[in-house]
């Protein structure tokens, strides 16, 4: 891992930070404290991890301010967590990306794909569809007729975006995700659930991050909306007529396997637990747990006195039994 | 959204219906009471939504009987929910589709694809595979070696449908779903999991919908089966020799991201709410939530207590306490 | 199911075992207990199969030896569960797979394929990929570049694994399984989720199986491991930094839709059962179910006590007013 390598006084100087300790050290990666070794810059996030850095072999530390005494020299920055993100940026660049269309790929003669834009192999374009300045089409993605997607978006191998789908800009969609399969909506007709057309559409509007194999069903009249700064994660569901993030900026989390149910309405900030599913509106900023999505402080504690329930019964039986007792001796 | 204009006599003419109010007014497409226009019927499904009907904005509404004194003329159907369906059709007839197998489908020489069937870019069809009349493939869709798929069945995009997989007639995928991977079945022999061949199938009845990236595995030794009208969510999983409805008409919904697992066997028209997972046998008729699928309506009664559960602890401590005392004082 | 026949006696033989009753009997296929035919070996695993069995119309049957007095000939072996997968096997060899790459995959010239290997149609194998001799991508994989497929691995449709990810040997990966998208990882700036880099990779090593659209995720820095002999099922998310099974040779089970959060550990031999969720380390040999993983038989007690649930905090309060009125009383 890593390239070529920095001197740490380098690394200080782009990173506007300053070195404690030998600045000519030279360092070619970034690895955990337990992997790191002589050539390695480590991360110590705060002092719960000083323990494990005094154990290290890293060569180098980011650290934070209030971890102080490490075994190595030390890069100091305002924002450490921040700092690793440029860090990993320096030492792992983005693979440069081709622009232009894969002659393996099937783009339709109307789609307008820009000539900055990348679409891979066996990649396939609908009629109509709108490919951004550097979008990125990984190979075996699939853009349905008449969708959208933004600037320097980037769709993973397996990406499907069904018709009329929108993606804004900066997007990224892990592989496998599903944008714009019908929501899941019926009418019982007296001997079968006939199936309500779902002519909505999917918005996923800029600087989202969706994750492998989660699915976004499009909406029955209108569209279900992700807003600016949503993430999620892997195997989520959104159903049909949601709307998640209120566009006001702080940006919804949603952990792995979560289901967000049709209708609902996710306000900015909320954060919601893997495998938790909401049926009704979640209020802005809250974090919520578990099923119909309890606030997280109250499902950890009904999890723990869970464990009582058993216990609890029993005890319950032989209060009942004593009073019992007690009344009749009275 | 919506094409050419109909004027509200004529919608009531084809839905068989009458208007109460200006039948000459035009409206160009249908829109939920909130996002409607002048130019749109919205839907009033019933006395619920009459305020929100006050409010909305839309020119001429489908409402159900007992709502009455809307600001805009009204068309009126015996079954508004199902006249819903035939408006929508209307306003949004399904994209013509061309059919024919394209160029860069990969078909196997002995694989038999009705000449109205369309099989769409770079889709795969293996040997000996059949695709019935008017079925529709997408592209990038996988059918296996001798695995069936029934007229008018439509596969979206990146369906799997493995070797000797039967898909029944009307049947809809929606993409990423996998039909026929190998069952989770192991035998530990002393130093590892040795794994049981799946030689079963999967066989999907007439009318089935099956969401986004759900999965429906193969039996060991018989097909897995999910029978005529069930209706299926996204992501869900349905384990190896399942038989889910048992064909007598009503159709079995699963919501989204629930677990069936192996052998059991879900009796017709039950339901499982979102996130439920079942390890024995449905009853027919039942409407299940939640781990090892209890009735719903218990479900919720107990995620209603379960809130008060920590204060249940503390108050058969105090309990115990009082009673201890009360003892000890006699 | 089935093709040429064999004579119980053959099939003895091939199995190492012995034949109680007509050992000319001819059988052409293996069946279960209640599907069987005249034509059928059906498998009875032990002693509470034995009413079936004996309702059963199976031609022979293969069985555990505690099971007498059946109404067909019985193929007798050491290990009976065993057998049956070897008899599996016999009649349903696996399909002969031509090596080579298909001409309509698109393959890069830097990439080194085994000659062995074989290459499905609209396969896609990126830059520097090494795929291992005999292994088996399907039609529509994609191997991203720097890459590796160990031998005799297969990997079936729609399987992406993304680059510099490491697949063992004798691995099988099923359809829309997810290798190597990154890691949910996000720092918080004052005004927006940052993405931090997912620099790491994902290591699968031998005899692992992986099941359709189950989504492992790559490690921030270094790699998430799944070690030797794991077996997980559909629909299975595996968070980034995690490493699930010690190399003990036990291997760990992961049920369906099971969630395993970032940076666990699950020790050697572990289970866990479906739609179960971790977030803390699982010891090695443990058997856990449900959110943040309890013990099963714990987790089962709770869940049959929680059914009692409403009726307790009817008896507390009851309780909590007869001991009020008793000490009133006083």
């Amino acid at each position: 891992m890593g390239g070529a390598g920095f001197t740490l006084g380098q690394l200080a100087a782009i990173l506007k930070g300053t070195v404690d300790g030998d600045a000519a050290r030279v360092v070619t990666g970034v690895a955990s404290l337990e992997a790191a070794g002589p050539q390695h810059v480590a991360f110590v996030a705060d002092g719960r991890y000083r323990q494990a850095a005094l154990a290290s072999r890293a060569g180098a530390f980011l650290a934070a301010d209030d971890v102080h005494d490490l075994p190595a020299p030390v890069i100091r920055c305002r924002e450490p967590r921040l700092t690793l993100i440029e860090l990993l940026h320096l030492f792992h660049p983005p693979a440069s990306v081709v622009p232009g269309v894969d002659a393996s790929a099937r783009v339709a003669a109307d789609a307008r794909v820009h000539p900055t834009a990348t679409v891979g192999a066996l990649a396939v374009v609908g009629a109509g569809a709108v490919i951004g300045a550097h979008a990125h089409l990984h190979p075996l993605v699939y853009v349905g007729p008449g969708a959208e997607i933004g600037e320097e978006s980037v769709l993973h191998p397996h990406v499907v975006v069904r018709e009329g789908v929108r993606v804004g800009r900066r997007v990224i969609v892990h592989a496998g995700a599903v944008l714009g399969a019908d929501g899941f909506g019926y009418t019982w007709d007296g001997s079968a659930h006939r199936k309500i057309p779902q002519v909505g559409s999917v918005v996923i509007e800029d600087d989202v991050e969706l994750g492998a194999n989660t699915t976004i069903d499009r909406g029955t009249l209108g569209p279900t909306i992700v807003r600016r700064g949503v993430k999620i994660d892997n195997l989520v569901m959104v159903a049909h007529n949601v709307e998640i993030g209120e566009d006001t900026g702080r940006g919804v989390v949603l952990g792995g396997q979560v289901g967000i149910g049709d209708h609902v309405t996710v306000g900015d900030g909320a954060m919601l637990s893997s495998q938790s599913g909401v049926v009704s509106d979640v209020p802005a900023g809250v974090k919520l747990a578990g099923t119909y999505g309890r606030p997280l402080m109250e499902f950890q504690r009904i999890w723990v006195t869970e464990a009582q329930l058993p216990d609890m019964l029993r005890r319950l039986r032989a209060l009942e039994r004593r009073l019992e007792e007690l009344t009749k001796g009275e």
